[in-house]
């Protein structure tokens, strides 16, 4: 069996990937990365300049991103068939040589290639390299520290319900919000309710040009997919 | 103002330190970090090799780590007595040349620099660089995503009573524990309490040598501070 190698990107600054992953995309000869069909695809960004003159490159073009809601049985169709055309494609090509699949951030922190992790069971070797979290890149921007002693830090995404969000929201010392985009105004309106809005950072393009941290209640209008909130927790500090 | 860099190394595993930290590590000539007295330290030993040759050490002992209970008021005086003594020698070193601080894991997620970081405020100009945090090395030694889909996660530290780590595991979809080590019975009773025994790993030493990944429930005798104790998310999955 051959091997497909996932390979964790982190946060989005080239520098912070790690040596492990820096040695394997610059040798690698078959890079594969998923995309939003007509981007350019932000994990092949990331490694622009990096790869080496022979590469073979593979663009894993989603299907389908947010044109029909996940709750859509058509949407998980159309996944579920992208998922095993790619596990089938990858998993040939390794039997030639290695493939390495780029990932943002941490493969298994809520990546896609799990999807196709699941696929290659006994077709080729899965090897997965962690990477620095997208969340980290952001706590690390906001210049303050997500938790301290005993802090209990929850990780939500925006698609949740209201009720959903401001239950944990006011239950917990620290907190980080996920995939918000078009779910801003839902996010704020579950904060205020659990009296955590003034506490709150809205986090962009973290590690990356054109960064920008700013409070979450001053933010108005539309913000990326990737945007992370973040409320920090105020634990024990001698 | 000199600069005070604190550099997260990753999991252990010192090939999953990022190219930044490489770098700002093997070019560095005043390297400080944290150890328990008599020991080599956890953060010194991951760099092992990598310093240059005419690097000036600093090994900031701790007064006290596990001798005096946290709730012990001599505990937090005699801590916050060593951050001040050295955030005060930081601060004159980093007149003179950048002083590098290594620092496991990911330094603003439970990190010990956060304690100097605010006491350099003014003295000297602080910069962090994110790492791999040692729950993302523990989840890919797992070989099983942590987050799938909408999946929520909490971070707790088993340091907490047995009623709210019962509660907590309860009402999540991906659970992960830190701070085990002489709280592993206490975490065994509240996750058993949860519904959640069966389905919760335990990971010693993840991404280093001696690596091990066993079902929690199997456990038994005592286990590092250090392990991380992991129950997957299950979240949708095309």
């Amino acid at each position: 069996m051959g091997r497909v190698i996932c390979v964790g990107l982190g946060p989005g600054d080239p520098d912070l990937m790690s040596l492990r992953a820096y040695r394997l995309i610059s040798s690698a000869r078959q890079v594969a990365f998923f995309r939003k069909a007509g981007r350019a695809g932000q994990a092949r960004q990331i490694v622009e300049g990096m790869l080496c003159d022979d590469v073979h490159e593979l663009a894993m073009e989603y299907p389908v991103t947010t044109e029909i809601p996940v709750s859509d049985p058509e949407y998980n169709r159309l996944l579920a068939a992208f998922y095993d055309d790619w596990a089938a494609r990858l998993a040939d090509l390794a039997q030639a040589e290695d493939v390495v699949v780029l990932c943002e951030g941490d493969p298994f922190f809520y990546g896609s290639f799990m999807h196709l992790q699941s696929r290659l069971e006994g077709r080729a070797e899965v090897e997965i390299v962690p990477g620095i979290t997208g969340m980290s890149g952001c706590w690390t921007a906001s210049g303050q520290p997500i938790t301290w002693g005993d802090d209990v830090l929850t990780v939500l995404a925006a698609t949740l319900p209201e009720d959903d969000l401001t239950r944990r929201a006011a239950d917990t010392d620290a907190l980080v919000v996920m995939k918000i985009g078009r779910n801003l105004p839902k996010l704020r309106r579950a904060l205020k309710r659990a009296g955590r809005l003034s506490d709150a950072w809205l986090v962009e393009r973290g590690t990356m040009p054109g960064q920008s941290v700013r409070r979450l209640e001053e933010v108005e209008g539309p913000v990326p997919y990737f945007s992370i909130a973040l409320v920090h927790g105020q634990g024990r500090r001698p």
